[in-house]
């Protein structure tokens, strides 16, 4: 996390006209889960940022204070819209996100809009893509909004775990709309899909080559498309790159929810087209919640995230056990070359296990 | 399996002039796994039909002589070229398999020809979406094909595992081409894919709205598109709907292999654009070979059913135990209402795990 970053953060919390002085945060002293609790409660955005550090943290002495601090949350949690904001690297996410959340909080004056960001790559290279630029700035000091950049890396599920945490904390403070912005590579977008209740694709204009740059399995998610930087000259182009995208959307069928994924033009860095995506989302969680599915994905996301949780728990446990992992890799030569069946290797592997129990 | 294909397959073996007589299986007599492999390899089909209900067999008496007959064949593996074949009901997937196959044997006087079926609908009602229709009667004839409809259903992986093994034994007894076919619905082709080299998927000429019955998730898996039923007054309709689909992948980017799905008229039922689909098979084949892709995805593929085996074994593992069931089960309720952070469900269960290590 960029130290900018974190300025806009205590930024906010100084102009923040709503927030109880009694229970502010002071400094780095560290709370207990209570008291964190009672401050997320009060809308304390610095016990906010605090709240999440300790439920990202993977320190033991942490763990049990984080347990505590999100049992406490959950009962106060899911009543924010979660909106994942995806698209490829340079399509405009942090600039829309900035103008579109400020618009927001004009636009609806109950509103409270949190940003977190999903940015896997931060654990490789100890800085992190989205920290890089300077992010926010107007948002960030809005005393409705909260920036929150991506946990410290890990591998990407902990990332996933970490976000879908430090949105029980937001939801918990108040919050009305959760962002999460993903870096649009890699594979942390079917995990951010597992995480929100609509799926907001940026696309771009461009001539058919260009449009490319689309990955089919992102655009299979994309609940709803924003095709951005259509302001003057580009408006042109950017209907043609619409009307593409729909003929293609129109060719394939999105489940049995009969939501027929919409594609707004806007302009992330004029504001173009804000009042109409916003009736898109309004849209989508209107059909969502009318048709009862709103509830069943949330309800299929959490049963996804234990399953997952226990897989990877599992993986963890017998990846500790040296011999196995010997085993393993051993196995995994034979089986990559061709010389053994993956079914019996498999078999060879579980007997191990099946002895050990 | 209905007794009309045992029928076909049973006259084929009749036909072919090339089996060693003395090798040749009578009745139902269980050989050892020895004797089958040397069956298998000496091209008698009886032998092959009878190793392939072995290693579908999952009586514990047939475990160790399945293990035995595929590690014996695995080395004479890997010769065919895999090709899966998915389409919507009604496509005419098998009409086309049937035509296809007869040609490709008289075009290419080497080639033989084996379709396996992956029909998971079979375990539900003890009939078979496959099995209901008369089904390739004039391939089944032939002395240089092989056909088999599903194994005896049990769950997807299983199916897909018979399928597998069944295609090690298909390739040890040389056949140079393995069609596996699915029924077009559910989650079959995903695991198909990660069975073959080579992904053909059927569609039909239709207008944009009949277009949609291409469920996304397939349409990205196809590596080759074939628009059957162009015949005669269908031919322009086709042609729309060829464009249609060609327009819409090229918004889609498929991975990093540069290969451009091409989608060619057929008339699976009268036998045209074969030689042009056959065509667009070997250039796909040889595209990935010279680019080592190829080898490169069986690979991957290997260490897919490594993984998936193993984790599928432990599923069962636990699953075989009752107190883990009980408290898996109160737990996902717990989650599913929301009421228990789906992490904090998976750590209370694993801890189960860790206790028993």
């Amino acid at each position: 996390m960029s130290k900018k970053s974190a300025l806009h953060i205590s930024k906010g919390v100084e102009d923040a006209p709503s927030i109880n002085p009694r229970l502010r945060v002071q400094g780095k002293s560290s709370l207990g889960a209570e008291e964190l609790l009672a401050g997320i409660r009060s809308g304390d955005l610095a016990a906010l940022a605090q709240g999440i550090t300790l439920v990202e943290s993977s320190a033991v002495k942490d763990r049990e204070q984080a347990r505590v601090l999100l049992s406490g949350a959950l009962k106060f949690s899911g009543n924010a819209l979660r909106i994942g904001v995806s698209g490829v690297p340079g399509v405009g996410k942090s600039t829309f996100l900035e103008h579109y959340g400020v618009r927001l909080l004009e636009r609806e004056p109950e509103a409270r809009v949190a940003v977190l960001a999903v940015d896997p790559s931060s654990s490789k290279n100890h800085g992190s893509i989205l920290g890089d630029k300077t992010r926010m700035v107007d948002l960030g000091k809005h005393s409705r909004a909260f920036i929150r950049p991506s946990a410290s890396g890990g591998a990407l599920g902990g990332v996933a775990r970490a976000t879908k945490e430090a949105m029980i904390l937001c939801e918990a403070a108040g919050f009305t709309h959760v962002f999460v912005e993903t870096v649009g590579v890699g594979q942390s977008e079917t995990l951010v899909a597992q995480l929100v209740d609509c799926f907001l694709f940026l696309a771009m204009p461009g001539t058919g080559d260009e449009l490319q740059g689309i990955k089919k399995g992102i655009m299979e998610m994309a609940d709803v498309i924003a095709m951005n930087k259509s302001e003057g000259q580009r408006r042109a182009a950017a209907e043609r790159s619409a009307l593409e995208i729909k003929r293609a959307l129109q060719l394939f069928v999105k489940g049995h929810e009969e939501w027929i994924t919409p594609v707004t033009l806007i302009s992330g860095l004029e504001g173009e087209g804000f009042e109409e995506l916003a009736q898109d989302l309004e849209r989508y969680e209107r059909h969502h919640k009318i048709k009862g599915l709103f509830e069943r994905k949330r309800a299929e996301q959490r049963l996804f995230w234990f399953e997952r949780s226990l897989s990877e728990g599992l993986d963890r446990l017998l990846a500790g056990m040296e011999s196995w992992n010997t085993a393993k890799a051993a196995l995994r030569e034979q089986v990559a070359s061709g010389a053994l069946s993956p079914f019996e290797a498999g078999e060879v592997l579980l007997e191990r296990v099946r002895r050990n129990f």
